[in-house]
């Protein structure tokens, strides 16, 4: 299964709204189309976001491969303005803007053919190192695995959030084919459900064990279930390891840490926000009221009441037992380890 | 409204599965559908269900009160026990059995239709002092009320969960009418929605703000929105003062306690169970996967996925700042102030 398909001039994607009872798959060669299948969630998922992100873009100048290189550098700048507009939480997205942009910029010299080619390169190596990304994740993260340990995990972190196996699922994922027989139970995550509908229908594809629960019931899970860690994604870190990551994680963290169990986060290098020093500075994302007062065509709340609805909240650093990213773990002071990570590689 | 009445030889309930999309009352005179009534959770809300459970009683023997003692007595046993296996955690539910088999013991020197009689005496009086009860448990508790105050709620406390204003929201609602400018934000309470079905409901009926969140939002509301306190029902007491209450209220209390923020419980005395010393031997329902993997007709895990279920979950004593009785407010150490609470009354 992959979530996402560059297929020589057109993408193709899973429609992700329809899991678990429909598997269908779009096919567009339309950045419109991108642009909204990430505003509502058909593509979701931090990295996996960064990466439909860099296809829509490159479908965006497609059309002006072959003209002016101005018509070519505006339709780039109206491309990555479109895609930079969707959704403002994952750091992802912005960060393959950029790289998309950087790409381009090296290469104003090449032909209007050219720079198309070695935009979709971009693409498809952002969609590549991510993948690469997931399985280093994976390696580093199972070492932190116990052998028949229970994993708390909320929303969707799997092969249909990234371009790979996933982050906190890959981590899941190495630990089962390492032969470490896991299970998870997994937050159902209200409002939009991606732990009922996408996370279990995932790990029942990879023959991990799983249970879902109502997010109501996380406490009482680790308290009773014998949960031996709880391990979820991020949509964007700050620079002191302040976590931002779908709704509902802060409170697990807490839940985590009353009872002693373990919390960590898994996620590429690409969701750091270095310019962003604490979890304060992150935007988040508010969605619409009718993700909390419908459930498919089931009006369950007063239909003009009042809704809060964020889309992520941010885990403070002190919840935080380690952050599992491709190049290691790292651990607390995060401030410390993560500019040691960014700076080593800098070095390199 | 009127979450139960009854009509003189029958019963009348509103059907709250069917809320807010339809306000729909059922009349009938057979304990059987009450008890299916209590299952379902058409009636719900520890303190209601025990007025239920004495309606449905009478409603039991209704028909053998003009025949021989004799059959009057096995119908009332059979009655006390259909009504005794519909729902294991709400203490309420056993305490109005206890009642109305005391009732039946006391009056056994009576004619078949006295007596009948005097178990409509005992039932109409568990539901007007259940009323009463809420009342000066609202009394009681809007003393803890700040001026202004924004208040975390979870599951439904009011009108719909008892015979009179409510227990929690019971709280709320005299805190609303002494002036004092509440406002309210309602976890929507999965997997059933009594939080934004029948909280929102009832708070914007009596003009009360509300807001209603996912209980995933439940965590950064006590962050980021100035909660002043939370506060719950319980549908059973130990000597301890441990509450068992709807699934999500323990991860309620580890959230307000990682805040500061204060957490009360309301509930009549009715809700206390002294025979049991600690949280860990209330009995807890598991209902079906059916809640969790269906909303309405719509399949939102995969259909044979491993749930679990738990109905209610236990806040131990330590996270609990108060318990708002009829009596008064029970502070720590609560296996003294429930013990004294108890024994004082005993002693008038």
């Amino acid at each position: 299964m992959n979530s996402i398909e560059w297929m020589d001039g057109s993408v193709r994607f899973l429609d992700q709204t329809l899991l678990p009872n429909e598997e269908r798959y779009v096919d567009t060669d339309e950045i419109e189309v991108m642009a909204e299948a990430i505003r509502r969630l058909q593509v979701r998922g931090a990295p996996l976001i960064g990466i439909a992100a860099a296809y829509a873009i490159v479908l965006g100048v497609r059309k002006a491969a072959g003209g002016p290189r101005r018509l070519f550098a505006d339709a780039l700048d109206a491309s990555c303005a479109l895609i930079a507009s969707t959704r403002p939480t994952a750091k992802n997205l912005f960060w393959a803007v950029e790289r998309m942009r950087n790409a381009a910029r090296l290469n104003t010299h090449m032909a209007g053919d050219a720079l198309y080619a070695s935009l979709v390169a971009e693409a498809v190596a952002i969609h590549t190192e991510d993948a690469a990304m997931c399985a280093a994740i994976g390696e580093h993260g199972a070492r932190l695995i116990p052998q028949d340990a229970v994993i708390l995990t909320h929303c969707n972190t799997g092969a249909l959030a990234t371009g790979g196996i996933g982050t906190a699922l890959g981590v899941v994922i190495t630990a089962h084919r390492q032969g470490k027989h896991v299970s998870v139970f997994a937050d159902e995550t209200r409002p939009l459900l991606q732990g009922s509908r996408l996370t279990a229908w995932e790990l029942r594809r990879e023959g991990i064990p799983v249970t879902v629960i109502p997010d109501t019931a996380s406490a009482v899970s680790i308290q009773k279930k014998n949960i031996a860690l709880a391990i979820v994604g991020s949509d964007r870190i700050a620079a002191n390891g302040d976590a931002a990551n779908k709704i509902g994680t802060y409170g697990v963290a807490i839940m985590a840490k009353h009872h002693g169990v373990p919390f960590y986060v898994a996620a590429p290098s690409s969701t750091f926000d270095r310019a962003i020093a604490h979890g304060d500075a992150i935007p988040i994302e508010e969605r619409g009221r009718e993700e909390v007062t419908m459930c498919g065509p089931v009006c369950v709340a007063p239909p003009d009441v009042n809704v809060y609805n964020p889309s992520f909240d941010v885990t403070p650093n002190e919840l935080i037992s380690g952050i599992i990213t491709e190049r290691g773990v790292l651990l607390p002071p995060f401030t410390e380890s993560i500019a040691r990570m960014f700076d080593k590689r800098g070095a390199q």
